[in-house]
């Protein structure tokens, strides 16, 4: 299994172009996944932000189609070297053609309590009471990520897997990395987008592909798994908003998300 | 007074280039209004978009340094032409100079109502018995955009006003065109970041500078006022998020924003 470091290490060819590989390991369906794309994009870019600025604390991204497993290159440009924050765009390209755009603010963590909160974390059943989800769910996607991500839903809310959907438009789960490594701020972006498309709570199975996704790193994450809530606002016009909000161990927003998706309610 | 459309006008110079004009009277402190800037970037590239996809859907800025009054041009790329949607990237320069950068999502919007919905409209008293902000509050900055748009706050949220915060993190209006005109996906846009930044609710009455924001347009509005509530979930490390949620006079939510805001902790 390929750990999160090594699925998304970056070589410099200069010039602000970065070589990767796009690892199958992190993917669902055959394809890619998004979070883990932003990574990568992010640790690309990163490396041209200075060092008072190591961390993404924010990047938006548009997933024009997805890449092939294997080579690809990101090409970053700083568009603004501020004191607080350096300011980039990214693109990861194969075969010299776009397939993620980013725009991504670099700065500096810490692990500081917020001076103030109005995001109290989900509650969750532990997690011995709530189920691993499977690499090969019956009659599903064959889905890698969850070999190197250990995602433990809200047994509450599993009813969608035997037909009977909450219909509240709300997943929640535990995370850890599977090789036992702490969260960091690249990794939690894979985390804001793992728990399945809350559509399946909507009575919605099909897939829910990512048009745009915009996250927030909020601090360093403590030690220790991290719970996760995902819900929506509105489902229509074939798209569906997801919110996904993340604590650490101690209770504390460590990063969010916000995507719009497309979803086929004629595929019913 | 400029309308929103005079004020949003792009002129084609060729090659993806758009000659526009930065509106003082959209502006909030002496600074051209983030909302406003989106939407002259979403009018400019949306010109790129085949017919089939006429309306901005998806948005994500970032804000690098506010632009001066008067001439500039936007660059705008598509990035993909798909069967559902055009994507598309966009940039506001000045002086040769990038001052906002931006990923945009064109498609198609009707006035369907949401198969599903989870968020119920924030209750607000008669739009008459909300107080319209001034262009000129008592000690505060010269907000030319109040002149432009009418914003009634919720008087239960107005004790920020005189040193009496409610400590909730949300501050929620109606809002109208002043001059008449029914919101569209781009006004919608300047609708999203009009109320006072949340932190005012929080003790925090500095200025909170938008670094990034991602907005998502629904459907098409109804005509009539909107109702727009905006909350943060968490203040800290000198960042403070802020969600905001439209709905229009039918109680459809037709717009959505997630922003990551500078807010100066020490300046207290």
């Amino acid at each position: 299994m390929a750990s999160f470091a090594k699925a998304t290490a970056v070589r410099p060819i200069g010039d602000g172009r970065f070589d990767v590989t796009v690892d199958p390991q992190w993917s669902i369906g055959g394809k890619p996944h998004g979070g883990y794309l932003l990574a990568l994009l992010a640790r690309a870019a990163g490396q041209l932000a200075p060092r008072e600025h190591p961390h993404v604390t924010a990047i938006s991204g548009s997933f024009l189609s997805p890449p092939a497993f294997g080579p690809a290159e990101v090409r970053a440009e700083v568009l603004r070297a501020g004191r607080g924050v350096t300011q980039l765009r990214a693109s990861l390209t194969q075969d010299g053609r776009p397939v993620v755009e980013a725009l991504i603010t670099q700065g500096l963590l810490d692990d500081q309590d917020p001076v103030w909160s109005g995001a109290e974390p989900v509650e969750l059943p532990d997690e011995s009471e709530c189920f691993r989800s499977p690499v090969d769910p019956p009659g599903g996607m064959h889905l890698p990520l969850m070999e190197v991500v250990e995602l433990r839903v809200n047994p509450a809310q599993l009813g969608f897997a035997v037909g009977s959907p909450t219909m509240r438009g709300e997943l929640s789960a535990w995370m850890r990395l599977d090789d036992g490594s702490d969260w960091d701020p690249w990794s939690l972006l894979v985390a804001l987008d793992t728990l399945p498309p809350v559509s399946f709570d909507l009575g919605h199975p099909g897939w829910a592909p990512t048009i745009q996704l915009s996250a927030y790193l909020r601090r360093l994450p403590a030690p220790g798994p991290i719970r996760v809530r995902m819900h929506a606002n509105d489902l229509g016009g074939e798209r569906l908003d997801e919110t996904a909000l993340a604590w650490d161990s101690k209770g504390r927003l460590v990063a969010q998300a916000t995507q719009i998706a497309g979803v086929r309610i004629a595929d019913r």
